[in-house]
């Protein structure tokens, strides 16, 4: 049977460090059909439920300009998540793999991110598709989705620098 | 003349409430050839020079599994950025949008995040193309590019619906 917070055969949890090294706020909520971890979907998709990214009030704004783009990616805090688990068992039997190795919620800094389809801009409110997290869960940031996106912003040396002419494994 | 941290024609700051809401842990270190803010890349390229992600000791075991994704999702700390600026001038030539509207650097949460071409894996390093960011720069997750990753988990219901079965704009 899978609950919600056991340790599994073969999975492997530390004592993580102090997660003090930067602080995040939570810039709004997201809304979406499910109540409960175990309905959750394991990945989002362009086809499913219409969600809602609610707004907190000093940010909407901030939302100026982005309804012109028709995907946007979104990073959330999985706040229910344990963190402290470095090897996992996704399908329970046994076998197992490093965490940065899956796309589990369950991670030292839970902080999920999907590609959305947005539907439309409501006064404060993003109703979107694509997303797989609980009801409720906090949102952290909204960025249009890379491939969509130009920089505006004059281009630096190092937009036109390319292959190995700087070699990270020489000392 | 572009600067650091100067605020442009049009661009507006806010007072930020304090970022509380959750903590996160530096999980390792970026090293790229651009050790100031104005060399940066705007966009990473595939093609890119070679950069180091260093992971801190008690994460290197969490990499077990990554080496097999030719493509990885990264998420960095923008330890440099401002963030209070809510709408900016990324031209500097007056015209503005919200942050959310922008991959800028400087936003509320400042957390990049990039796709790379995984080059190897050396012990604890990981060998990447395509990132940004600044030398130095702290990294906060990584996981399989999403377009390669297949739940190893059992479905769920969520993965099952679509459509607007459930709609958010229902009360």
């Amino acid at each position: 049977m899978v609950r919600r917070d056991e340790i599994r055969a073969g999975e492997v949890a530390i004592e993580a460090p102090a997660a003090t090294d930067a602080g995040l706020v939570f810039i709004g909520r997201i809304r979406t059909p499910w109540t409960d971890r175990l309905e959750c979907p394991r990945q989002g998709r362009a086809d499913g439920p219409t969600c809602r990214i609610e707004v907190f009030p000093p940010w909407i704004p901030v939302l100026d300009g982005i309804a012109q783009y028709e995907r946007l990616e979104v990073l959330y805090w999985l706040h229910l998540s344990r963190r402290d688990l470095v090897r996992q068992s996704p399908a329970n039997d046994g076998s197992t793999r490093g965490t940065f190795g899956l796309r589990s919620p369950a991670r030292p800094n839970p902080i999920g991110s999907s590609i959305v389809n947005l539907v439309r801009v409501e006064a404060g409110t993003l109703l979107v598709r694509g997303l797989d997290c609980l009801d409720g869960t906090p949102m952290i940031d909204l960025k249009p989705d890379r491939t969509l996106f130009t920089p505006i912003a004059p281009r630096q040396p190092g937009d036109d620098q390319v292959g190995d002419a700087w070699r990270a494994d020489t000392p």
